[in-house]
């Protein structure tokens, strides 16, 4: 913590200047009180951790040089989480978590029972970006658009498994210990729960492992980042 | 989810009613619109879930009668969370899950590096019922007072150990399989880290078992919810 992270959406070339925008600019000098010669880290989701040298940063904009790599990029495991947006506040938390968590891809989805009919796309990106320059990241989930469930289903690669964490399965927690590595998908379910339904289509799909998170029913973004951290402590990077 | 449930903090005798203050009497009546007659579960932390039914509900009060009980009452393993207060809307989330997740106390305290003077203590422990209410629990994990860590381990009760966040500690996650079950506590550090003090102090003491959460640093309110559901899931009740 402390060290300035900055993801700027760039390709990294050494000798070539790196742009910042107004925003990040005025983070810079205005926020972070950074004047050239300051130095920060950088990463773009792609090339790992660089450090970067302020040029010039004011409210209109600013440049960075490139100095030198100072860690390797790591992606997470191939881990998606689809959910079903709640609130605002719940979301955004959702998005921010699963960031931290290591997640390589957030998608929204519509279920029978969700009430979002949209999302604020761009402020869940902005949220996971925030995220990986908090945790010490290099990579950026992608945060998807709000899809119908049904949808994804229908095309779903039956190589990526699913664990499917049903609130109607109260009781004695699963132990993930002997699941098979490889793709995944976490799925959690909308506040209102599953509807019958989709719970036959998930109950009849290969591939999909139904867990219990205890005896407790877990509000739907408990449910994201404990099912997360369960998968990732059993197969996944921790 | 769905059935209303209120936490009432008296003795439950059958046949004796139980009294409402102006706050959840105008809850009943006012936002869930429930009146005279209708039926709805009570806890208080110690004898189970109890159907009652509203004799009266106002802006100045109300009474319920008991009617028979409808869960026995559940208690979370002995599980304590020690965390150190972030700003407001991360405290309260931090409380929230761990409620739900099961902690049995949840200790906020003063470390080395910790901002916070004081804590909200009553708005925290409304934030413990208000969980306890929506996940169908009939415990309610007491929020003591804001206490300097330091003094709280010299009076520490080797009897009860200690899972030991350490963000320091950045790499492959500890499996919690072959811990002892027993009383435990989950030590979560702010986010300006341990200081070498606390460091020194806690790889010092017996029953300390350090654990890291994997290769991206964790922010606290995040650390708190992983480091309680693997506890949970390894040595708890899931």
């Amino acid at each position: 913590m402390g060290k300035i992270r900055l993801y700027i959406d760039q390709p990294f070339v050494p000798g070539q200047a790196l742009l910042l925008g107004p925003e990040q600019a005025h983070y810079l000098s205005g926020v972070m009180r950074q004047g050239p010669g300051a130095e920060i880290a950088v990463f773009n989701g792609r090339d790992g951790e660089w450090t970067a040298r302020i040029e010039r940063a004011d409210r209109r904009g600013g440049a960075l040089s490139l100095i030198a790599r100072s860690a390797p990029q790591r992606d997470p495991p191939d881990l998606w989480l689809l959910f079903a947006p709640l609130k605002k506040a719940r979301t955004d938390f959702i998005v921010e978590k699963a960031a931290e968590l290591g997640a390589a891809r957030i998608l929204p989805v519509q279920t029978d029972h969700t009430n979002a009919e949209r999302i604020a796309q761009g402020r869940l990106q902005a949220h996971a970006v925030e995220a990986a320059e908090q945790c010490g990241g290099t990579f950026v989930p992608q945060v998807a658009e709000l899809t119908p469930l049904a949808r994804l289903l229908e095309g779903w690669d039956s190589a990526r498994r699913i664990l499917w964490a049903d609130e109607a399965l109260v009781g004695p927690a699963q132990t993930l210990a002997g699941l098979p590595s490889g793709p995944w998908a976490v799925l959690i379910g909308p506040e209102g729960g599953w509807s019958e339904a989709e719970r036959a289509r998930l109950a009849g799909m290969a591939g999909v492992a139904r867990i219990s998170l205890g005896p407790r029913i877990l509000r739907a973004d408990t449910a994201a980042v404990a099912a997360l951290t369960l998968w990732q402590a059993a197969l996944g990077d921790w």
